[in-house]
């Protein structure tokens, strides 16, 4: 994405990668702390390996924090951090777009 | 996307589909009607069958009108419609997490 790399909206793109992204990012917005497995079950069916490699990304992103909840076997929980919960107001402004021109959505709350 | 179809930002994002689409819409939100190679050479480098690809898509779910500007050889222009205009808002969410949270983007005008 060389030509309008300082573009703030090719740039959010870029970090948030796709839809997946914005979708594990809306999980953890209305749900709070996460396990791989509830993230897995919940964000419509995600591919496990791409769940993987996008937590993976929005970690390296500082969009959300992970901590082990048990050492044996090693298992993660995930959280939105301020950077992360800042996307609120994208995740606010999509739904209302979707709920005004797509017949039959509505709008999950927290 | 089966399980949470309802959801409002889940059935947006599908009609998106990718970074590409919102690119598009960004660059007829900011510069209005433009052409394809107008597309083409704007939007950080969309490789051309994506372009196509996705210019298809906006006009099945629309958010884009396109209408030729001559016949021999037949080219279009692209349009955003009230439904694509709509997603101002969107635009500008993302905008405002971008300047705020990835250092040396700025928000590029209309």
């Amino acid at each position: 994405m060389a030509p309008r790399s300082d573009c703030a909206i090719a740039a959010t793109l870029n970090v948030l990668g796709d839809r997946w992204s914005l979708l594990i990012v809306r999980d953890l917005m209305f749900r709070g702390t996460l396990r791989y497995g509830d993230l897995a079950a919940s964000a419509e069916g995600i591919p496990t390996n791409t769940l993987a490699d996008r937590l993976r990304k929005l970690e390296d992103a500082g969009i959300l924090d992970k901590q082990a909840y048990t050492d044996r076997p090693l298992r993660y929980e995930y959280t939105l951090t301020d950077r992360g919960r800042a996307l609120g107001p994208v995740l606010d402004a999509i739904a209302t777009w979707g709920v005004t021109y797509i017949p039959g959505t509505r709008r999950l709350g927290p």
